[in-house]
């Protein structure tokens, strides 16, 4: 079972989408992980979201470039939250693939990290499963205070 | 039988959609019209892609605006050529939909014209339509030449 | 007790994040509605958020506009998932508050949507508290339904 | 006979412009290609159109960067469908080339597609030329279901 | 004989255009008005700008909005001065006519002013007809004088 | 005794604003080249533009990147003729130049061309001196008419 | 004696200029107004510069739109402080004079605020003259404690 | 005891904001250094900000990239004058973060200079700490003489 998918179109996004799976992996959130397109595989992405229902996963990070519709179309196949990443694809450094998410109509939204922050995505999908999750709550808290602790030091640097 | 079908997301973007219509009666092709969403009927929306294409419908009209996904959406379920609009709604002047039209992926493309332009859109279906129906095409030209006649006298103006 | 709170800075920005309002309501979602400034009374921010996070609540949808911090400052807060309504004031179309809110660095990320969708912004917080409260889960999923099945009907439209 | 022509306006975009002769190779449709300029050889472009209508080409696929007139001068000149390729020559990626040719006046549309995308314009151009050409229609239904039964496989991939 | 043209594409645009023939009118450079479509009207286009040539007019200025081709294609059929004036129709504010113009090809050039500012395309015009015309250079000079001696009073402003 | 100037405001924006220079010697118009600052060095450069209008230059091409102010600056203190060319220094690709320079006030316009396209501003000079000096009509007619029997071959190729 | 100018180019900007009027005299901040071009009178404005810095103004205030190279020009003339209120003139939502305030070279830096915002420059005027002037600080800290102070009390409000 | 505060949010952006030390080097200011984040440590922040106030900081300069909260915030615990340096981290060329500091609302500005332009942040910097110190008045008087004699020379250049 797995609790999050992390789904993107294309095997040359795959080096952004990585991100989100570390932070899966940090958080010890079982995740799988899909090239799935929406246009040029919609009959098999509306099955593995039917499956991905069905087997309980509570979360998808959706990440895509370009026209970016994945995030969502998989937002009007399902009410699980859909966290989409922006892939700056193209010359239009991600601006087309950010609108394209961030502009769906009510009552589809994709919620939409900024362009290439796939860790985001993961962050925001962990606080979403933390929610339901205790345990994620504990390390998401016990994370953020061990950033905060990191950083507490001296902060002065010689420029 | 429709040759030509007008599709578009919300019943307020009638307005500007009215104007492709107009261009369809002004040449004579049949056309149907719909409001058909992506996203909140996605399966109503296959459904008539589906009928369409049976009934023998043989170029599609789509107009959005936003995230704008509905021609991409439907260039994917179809082998037709679908024709895009993009509309201005909300406040970026429709730099959203024409982005969300534009950077479709291969080999999925969406034709796009310009914002708000539903009669260019059309204009471009029957330019399409004309290379099955020399009629069309005879009226297609009729059209530009009557157009150069009507510019044809003396185009100084007063300022 | 609330599940949800709607923070928004400034009275002006009323009329926009009503829609989110109005969505919980829908749903039945205890929420809880405040005019704060990231900028003007961090202090207060701060701890209002802390009593949130107290009480139990479970979303946080932010609306602004401009430089548009709230949001980001909020998800910096708290590791509560928080929903940022990019608004259009001023004279850029929102564009600022939308990059200002989608660019946040990890691992604060705030989950955005559309410009002035606050609608949007509370579904997504519907789904995400779904995660924990089967019934609205099952509400969303009647909802779901319904928007479909009265989408079903005859989609033609005369143009 | 060719039933397609390639037009762009200099050299330097034969590598984008290749994309779209690929495709054409690919679904055996005879197609010229040819380096003229809008503004540079404007009677030789106009010759060349009245040619390639006389010799019964049916689309033209064309591509420019910058200020990117050369399909739109071309739409204006044949009432054949007209496919341009903005092509994202100089240091905007190719927005302005985009606008160029999508806000071209009714009734002389341009269809655009995505930035440097010429293979989606070979694919649009084969989809306008199946509407006469049946085996093109079966070829393009062979294409999309073969596209669909190679992906159709396990979409899993580790990250 | 007119020293100066000022080419338009559309009645629509006669408001904005009307400024360039005032600053024509207050210099005293005869000039003739025209309403002309690059696209809709290329043969009398052409033809046009043939007799303006043959009749000694010395400097075009040309107004479009859009795709705003007409001064880019001016400019490749003459070798006269051509200044362009983007013109903010549609939803985008004149940024697509402005880059249209502006990212003309060498040799072709536009000499492109601010979005709707037919005054300062008029005024250039003066400028460079004031090369030949020493009376215009005289104009300009106490044309300029007069204005900074109208400033030279006092500044101070109640605010 | 020069007719044309080249003023730029870095010695960094040599290289962009030498092909200026080449179009001048290509057409025989004499010139001088000069570094200089509308911010850095105002006085130098105020007393610059007076040496040259004394010595009879004719047209000024200037280029700048960023905020750049220097055709503006240059166009205030002189009704010669001005013509711009936006640099793409810094990370916006050009467009804070070109707005810079396009959205001059009346009545002080700057004649604007494509980002780093100083070739073309070369041409506009060239085409303005024209209108005073024959032979250089003379040369540019015979440039176009070679530069089109140049293109007027076979322009097939092959992808 | 005035502590600060505010200078514009236009009459037209008053409306926007005068906030920034009224937060100097809130803070009791002597202080003159003036309507001065860049461009127009570019003598009158360096007489004017000088004469302020003679006369013991500290800070300078500078809005302008379009092209809006006011504020850089007076940056250039004095090493004074100057705050740059970019206007929105036009049809750019003031995108223009914020990037020509922005971009300029160094060493003449304006310090810009945002679009329209010209209370927030003279706020920022207020700042910078606090730290010669204790008493301006005292107001300082005591307007934004009170400015908390009304902002503390119940921040709930009805949706 | 330092005059400024150079702060910024990432050691990646250190290469940028070295110049703002170099400058503040140049002219005798003595300044510290510091790597702090607006969200991963707000509490390292506030308290950095309180002891550089009691210490006698008198400006600060803040560098960041993408949401670029960093300026803002700081610009929010303190009426110390704020300069903020946007960054061109991520692939929009720091218009992300232009926007997001020039756009903060009311009585909080951020003094924005260029994208990447530290160095200009900190001749801010000294303009500003001027007022209060002449011996700084006095230097940055010479070095503007300075600057412009060296530029006295002959500025012309051989392209």
């Amino acid at each position: 079972m797995v609790k999050a998918a992390v789904i993107f179109g294309s095997r040359s996004d795959a080096g952004v989408m990585k991100k989100a799976a570390e932070v899966f992996k940090e958080f010890g959130v079982e995740y799988g992980s899909f090239v799935l397109s929406a246009h040029r595989s919609p009959e098999l992405l509306e099955e593995t979201i039917a499956e991905l229902e069905k087997d309980g996963t509570e979360v998808i990070v959706a990440g895509a470039g370009l026209a970016a519709h994945l995030p969502g179309v998989i937002a009007s196949r399902t009410a699980l939250p859909v966290i989409g990443v922006p892939i700056a694809s193209g010359t239009l450094g991600g601006m087309d693939a950010l609108l394209s998410m961030a502009q769906m109509p009510k009552p589809m939204p994709v919620a939409v990290v900024g362009v290439d922050n796939a860790a985001n995505a993961a962050y925001l999908g962990v606080e979403i499963l933390a929610l339901k999750y205790p345990e994620l709550r504990t390390k998401l808290e016990a994370f953020r205070a061990k950033m905060k602790a990191g950083l507490a030091g001296d902060s002065r640097i010689e420029l």
